[in-house]
């Protein structure tokens, strides 16, 4: 397997207003630590020479340097500003990639991502250019309509998570294209630039922090985790 | 509004072999008490004059005998056996509901449902005929085929949970029907008899517990609860 340069662009552009928080979200606290101090950590405990550049709304300087404060100097963080969407905000982070590499692509609210997925979705990138975390529905789905819903089989919907992982010849010129509407995640760019993208198993922990309820469900994990090690 | 009886079939067929237990997960302990236990307790909590139609798996008679116990003798619950599909289950369990009724039927591995969620139901059963609990997507959602996947817009689309609940003068009828494949869930089954469903807006909270992560992220939201009682 070839040696190339790995960077996570973490994603954390939202201003937090589903959570009733005036704290954006991707600060708020779990056991004493912002929500993005764990999505960070994950990378940097996965690959200890990743570099993490780390797309942040403007504002929130405060917040950002206690959040930086918690790492040690050695760890490679490179903050820089989010955009009017996720696709600019992206787009921002990935002009600090240069050359051969794999690229993690990670929602800043998703702090229980584990080592274990981010060196699956590294290993495939390396072998199938992509590597998009995927669950199984469990529930059951409906589509609404005008004036009612229709059932929907769920055994071929597929749950999408992150890490969205690219090797950066992939995602890099995916990027350059003109923004759309249609671009709802990096798959989806990397598709509409004629691109196959491929699925890997996700994990049911790895969930993404949108509500109150969610920040009681992250700290039961990581509390659980912590008593596992 | 018109007084009418109330029946909560609570369906609990599952053997548990997703989380890893010889013990079906439904009698899996939640803060020390089974998770059907709170299923239970849920809709003796929203109506008092309710009948609980329990339907379970056979061979599970200790655990179901220290489930009842926990119940005041005053609680009205009937047990009833299990079939081969959830759709035979429900079917015997509707067995036991007679006259004018508002029937709801429910995972015995939703034990986070709430008294308000409940009274919704009911409401809107009353009013409309049926109402499906549903909830938002809130990751990206694709569609797998063979040899990759699609992305699919996630905005109509609605998770589904349960009680779904009904009149009990439409959903008898809907299940005197012929058992179909098609048929995955109570509302499924009521449509194939003609009758157009109606959804309700859910709660995220009310969760399935499907494998070990799902007992941690239920204990959770438990304690979250009783704190705040």
């Amino acid at each position: 397997m070839p040696e190339v340069d790995k960077y996570a662009v973490i994603v954390a552009g939202g201003s937090g207003t589903r959570m009733g928080s005036a704290v954006p979200k991707q600060f708020l606290l779990l056991s004493g630590k912002p929500v993005l101090y764990y999505s960070i950590a994950a990378f940097l405990e996965a690959f200890t020479d990743i570099k993490i550049i780390l797309v942040l709304p403007n504002g929130h300087e405060y917040y950002t340097t206690s959040l930086l404060e918690l790492f040690p100097s050695s760890a490679n963080i490179t903050v820089v500003n989010g955009g009017e969407t996720r696709y600019h905000s992206v787009q921002n982070g990935l002009k600090k990639v240069h050359g051969e590499a794999v690229v993690f692509i990670h929602d800043g609210v998703r702090p229980m991502v584990s080592k274990q997925l981010i060196h699956a979705c590294y290993t495939q990138a390396l072998e199938k250019g992509s590597a998009i975390p995927a669950i199984p529905v469990t529930d059951s789905i409906r589509m609404v309509r005008s004036g009612g819903s229709d059932p929907v089989s769920r055994e071929e919907l597929r749950i999408i998570q992150t890490p969205q992982t690219f090797l950066s010849r992939i995602i890099l010129p995916a990027f350059a294209q003109e923004y759309s509407t249609l671009f709802t995640d990096e798959a989806t760019v990397a598709e509409a630039y004629g691109n196959e993208v491929y699925l890997v198993a996700g994990e049911r922990s790895n969930l993404k922090v949108t509500t109150p309820e969610d920040m009681i469900l992250a700290e039961a994990l990581l509390n659980a985790r912590l008593k596992n090690e």
